[in-house]
């Protein structure tokens, strides 16, 4: 490659900043011009993350700092909110993935009911394009404004969308329980996250009201077509408007639990066979194990095994198993790393497809384990 | 207190043995006049566990070296399977407390399809009575044998019962996904089991398949009545003969977890409404706490806030949160110390039930946290 | 015990405060008649500690809302600096169990030394008796204000002491490395405290300066009596002016360690023969066994066998391994919980002390293991 | 690279080989051609690891069905004992990296003092080159035999040896206080690594006399020339006979700990001023700075800061930190990644140089963090 593309990381101070620090080393293409953290600037990165020590890197600056014009790449790290306004002052030559859940709602009244405020850059997230690669992947190949999908969703749509496209399952009745890895939280000091107050024990926490949720069910609702014969389904349909068909096509019920550990996410995703076709277990796998056939990221387990986080701890993976339960459930179990696939990961594996470069670039990783 | 009931355990070198002796200490009226652990006989206990120094305890012995005679309460910690000749063998005068899953499944039909063999036992086993204590209490102040609940029974079945009496939840669609403490599985040295093969990451297991999902739909059929309307219900009791019932009536979806901590549980609960009763949350919130007010081990949590493990760790307390999710499903969340209410805290309140001690007798403790 | 002991706990929002409460659970003769907590007044203490449900404590309050004319027993725990005019200000009736650093040192210098500002209670500081319970036990009885001691000084001075002041071991060369639980960090929200930052590794920190040395020094000095003989001490003592003989005395090399886990504290602890005696492994191991033999609360291992953390967890124990290691030393190993003999439960053993109760009252207990 | 070097692992079913085989991911030289596991031949790696799943890796076989005349590069992770002979009988062509404790010390007495058998390959224990690659570049490039260092040691002597060659310390009274993951106890099931075992505490072990000792003081003794004004040390130098030199040049005092992570190893190590040449600590800094500025793997931390296991997860590298603590001791803080540096990532690192590649090929590795 003999002209690097120029990189700039915004935010960077915080865990998935971080992450893509680790996953950018000796990247063939991108080269990291600037890094930005509004606190933190001045500081050279090794001060904040001293694991970074030797990787010659720029030091924090201020995002007001940067000089925009030479940079043509950006995965903005913000926290959600500030991300909009920053994201909308950019020029319009560079290229973003954006880490936030700022435009991963494709519907404005969604996204104001589930993050209480008006979105305040409307034109951008109609143009944003949602980065579940694996589902999107043409049209992030164009993308100016990628919009990295949550971790709690790329790890559920990544089971639930072949099942639910090939109307394998029902859109009703969805139950996913996930367990999350610390990480997700950030690096803020809060009492919550202390070691302390997590360490030997587990809850659950939004029940129900969780951001994620809008955005699973904007993805499982797009792929969903209901048939004649779906009866409530359809009855759904008909009552509501347009606008609102998301909400109602395919309600999940979302429960995320915080675990002891620091990487990693599980969902465990209970569904109800379809109406219109009832599938053995094996034709299921067979089926999953057909459409992921030719994906880098995504495995099926083999019949009889359990997919678990310690598969793909630190890599862009995704493990799928499949699993009837008791009185007709379809169960499946899907894991990545939240930070990786989960967020940054993804996020590389997005910009390599933009840039035109092999989408598993730098993220041919065996998981770290033990 | 003048005269000690003279105390044995059976299997004193498992963890639930030494979580017995651990609340023992200084037990009123219970004297332990005998351990056994086959493995280890010879040893004090000390040599085996040395956090029991100082306590002046019995060594290990075989069981067989044992004279029962002098014995009056017997807790046995013992394998499945090889408990229920042991307990056969004892003199008829000892009342036991039986941690194992031998006694619990009142059918002996359903016992061979979920253990794999025909019951050794079948006389005892239909005289032993169920050691949920909050909803046995009668029962167990006169029983001889007390088969004391498994853990993921006891953290569902504390949460399911009141609601499935009154006719709060539906029988159908219950879906319980628990997260467990690794001491669950016990000391024996097992490749998958060991530090760093859980350290940092979760797994599900057994999905489906777990054995105490017989127990817990045993007993929440015998809660429940189906109503005339309640269609679907009825036509599976009708359809089937008396022995099934108890499969029919309420079909549960359990998927249990491993989760990198030492003690605790935790039980996600999800339920649909019944066709007869729809009740506000913050009613269903009433009910369990009127419903559990006077239980000295059964908190409900204020309603917005959540049950977490690390609130009971130690202890022999189940709290429960309630909480609406999505689409219609009331969740709850069950949280006990697997080796406390799930194992040896609550076959001592049983103990001290039979031997008509109070209830709470050296089970008054507050959860060590953090 | 007709006549309760109004108790007050100041400072009950933190970690030790907390451990107090599970601590004084059902204690005869101290009723808790108020909870102090500046910033959490006006909750109920189980909205901050969900696990004190159902303890029916008093709610929090602010210090200067107590009546404290009826208040007979105060733990004190506040932080640093704070603590000692809080603890001026109160009505001298009341007797004083102060768990911070604030009265621990008695020589005013090294106190401005270590801590950075001159004492603002002098007159206490030279009042208040230095609570490590086996070594003071008569002092304690009738004094009205203990400062109980840090958590490393109690591991380490419960192995050394008896050593110290039989002369088995120099005064000169002891090294301590020491591995600390988390909850010592207490319950501030800060980042390097996160569990992200700490799970999965471990850190040493304040290396050579952490506050505790003071305090060891201070106390391993008072014990330690150079001979003619032992020329280099003697030197060092004669050189220097009287009050700065601890320094000299006995200058320890203290290294503390952040590890993965909530409680529990480990000292290894290296020590050089001494020139005047030279004594075999097996004779030190007997004559702390015959020290420590009447001590409730301290417990020296057989040897061959290694002092673990998990040993007394939960409980007010010291467990103390020793072993000679290479090249001349003797190497010790101490463990305690540091949230109980390291804070909580030395403070109630010396409160039962203060007020004639027997020493162990509330604190016979066996530890939480797994 | 045209030809590949056709690799194989030995023990592949253990820790340490399965981290090579994460390590050797895409290596643009060596082709891994044959897995061997005698107890679990016949299964697919992915079996055993399903972390690998997805690699196309050979499956496990018993060693004896390798065709080794068409093999050039062996890493052997077997235990020790076993692999003396397996390396004995393999054809002379294959240059070996072995990862075990075989052929580490070069002294026959000193083996057989350590492991309590004599050696039974002493041709190859001589021929046999150890692997610290830092020191011994060069005859590593053309060693056939590289005895790959203990994890402990590589923590120790990396941080050591510059000071000790350079006469900056006593080669007397160092004393190594070492903490490690329990993924250096290997895969074995054996009850004392279950999880319940380790979580939330800590303990020492083998004090004093843990086999890594030996290679420690024999890498230390080699790089110590005693002055004539080194009294003690030429004393001892003097009355031994030179092959239990080693012995008494600088023995040292070793205390490793088993912390609840499953990598990463500290190694806070303790050292007395040399005679000849007392250094101030920014001159001490500033020569380690010097020393290891060209090195790769090594770095050393700014004065102030604090080398943690969390900086290096993952990663061949070794961060060293050094601290002047009180009376008159330098202390020395290094850490690795016990399975990276200590085991598989040294092992690359050798196995590139002796075939002419680039050390750091596929070894530039940021730490997984957090």
């Amino acid at each position: 490659m003999t002209q690097p593309i120029h990189t700039a990381i915004l935010g960077a101070s915080g865990y998935t900043g971080a992450e893509l620090l680790r996953l950018l080393h000796n990247h063939p293409a991108f080269k990291i011009m600037a890094l930005t953290g509004d606190s933190q600037a001045g500081k050279p990165i090794e001060a904040v993350y001293p694991h970074l020590r030797g990787r010659n890197l720029p030091a924090l600056v201020k995002h007001t700092e940067v000089d925009f014009s030479n940079i043509q790449l950006v995965f903005c790290c913000l926290p959600h909110g500030t991300t909009q306004e920053i994201i909308a002052s950019l020029p319009t030559h560079i290229r973003i993935v954006d880490l936030s859940a700022d435009f991963r709602l494709h519907d404005a009244a969604s996204y104001e009911e589930w993050y209480g405020h008006p979105h305040r850059a409307l034109d951008l997230q109609k143009e944003a394009v949602y980065g579940l690669t694996e589902f999107n992947r043409e049209r992030i190949k164009t993308a100016r404004l990628v919009a990295n999908p949550g971790c709690y969703p790329t790890c559920s749509l990544l089971a639930l969308l072949p099942l639910m496209a090939r109307g394998i399952i029902s859109p009703e009745g969805i139950i996913i329980n996930a367990l999350s890895g610390i990480s997700g939280a950030g690096r803020s000091a809060k009492q919550e996250y202390l070691f302390t107050e997590l360490d030997g024990g587990v809850s659950a926490y939004s029940i129900g009201r969780h951001r994620h949720v809008a955005e699973i069910e904007q993805e499982l609702s797009a792929k969903y077509q209901p048939l004649e014969s779906d009866s409530t389904a359809r009855k759904f349909m008909k009552m509501i408007s347009p606008e609102k068909r998301y909400q109602a096509a395919c309600p999940i019920n979302f429960t995320p639990h915080l675990v002891p550990m620091t990487r990693g996410m599980l969902a465990t995703i209970h569904t109800q066979e379809s109406m219109r076709e009832v599938m053995p277990l094996n034709e299921v796998h067979a089926y999953l194990n057909a459409y992921y056939k030719n994906e880098p990221f995504v495995k099926i387990m083999p019949l009889g095994t359990n997919a678990s986080t310690h598969q793909v701890r630190g890599t862009n993976q995704c493990f799928i198993s499949v699993h009837y339960a008791r009185a007709g459930y379809l169960t499946l179990v899907s894991v990545i790393d939240n930070l990786v696939k989960g967020a940054s990961g993804q996020a590389l594996q997005n910009a390599n497809l933009m840039f035109g470069l092999p989408e598993t670039t730098n993220l041919e990783l065996t998981a770290v384990f033990p």
